[in-house]
């Protein structure tokens, strides 16, 4: 890590100057969590037996077994995602077909409507013109 | 960690026996990541003449750091995720919606199609009902 923060932590229980370009609280975090990792491990049996290197050694695969769940976790949510934006991706093409298929039923229906209102147009007309030639046949 | 597997694992140059539940491969795979953050500060200037404790603590913040990022992006792209989840339940509600309003045109469309044809029906009678009277007419 490059100077620029210098934070003190304590970390099991002795001080510690980290010097790091992330923030104060982003360190203190750290520290908390590693802390945690001490409680865990100090209630478990046999722990204090070990040597100071196996204490370490169990530390850091602990921490890197954390690492690692997270990157699985990682992988298992991108995963999930990819298949959310595959049925994004078929959702908004049935959309587009519905839509489409809305506007073109809509033009076929107004074309409809229009033959229809000509036809009783024609209709009218056509009872008209039979009301005037049964008026001239009754003339007749 | 409980007994289970016991592997051997070679750690900054040393080996150690770890048991555990994870499988050899996994064991292997965190051993080889602890590896290559020592690989990655001896090559920093300055390492080589810290402490075996500061360099222990360098190392599990730095372990701790990689955790902490990769449940930040966990929490990004959960994020993400929920926003997915919305469009995916907006755009579901469109598509029920465009379905909706295509069943009821369709219905409509079906309506004025079948008044159309009796229309054009009622008009052929017509026709030949004044070609009837016409012919009437002429003969009288």
């Amino acid at each position: 890590m490059n100077n620029k923060n210098s934070v003190e932590v304590i970390i099991n229980n002795k001080i510690y100057t980290i010097c790091g370009f992330e923030s104060e609280e982003y360190i203190q975090r750290i520290a908390s969590y590693i802390n945690s990792k001490y409680t865990e491990f100090k209630a478990l049996e046999g722990y204090n037996s070990l040597s100071t290197e196996m204490r370490n050694i169990m530390l850091e695969i602990n921490l890197a077994d954390d690492y690692f769940k997270a990157k699985n976790q990682i992988k298992e949510i991108e995963i999930e995602s990819e298949e959310k934006n595959k049925e994004l991706y078929n959702i908004k093409h049935e959309l587009i077909a519905a839509q489409t298929k809305n506007d073109s039923l809509k033009k076929e229906f107004d074309i409809t409507k229009e033959d229809l209102s000509n036809a009783q147009k024609q209709l009218i007309r056509l009872e008209a013109e039979i009301a005037e030639l049964k008026k001239q046949l009754h003339k007749k």
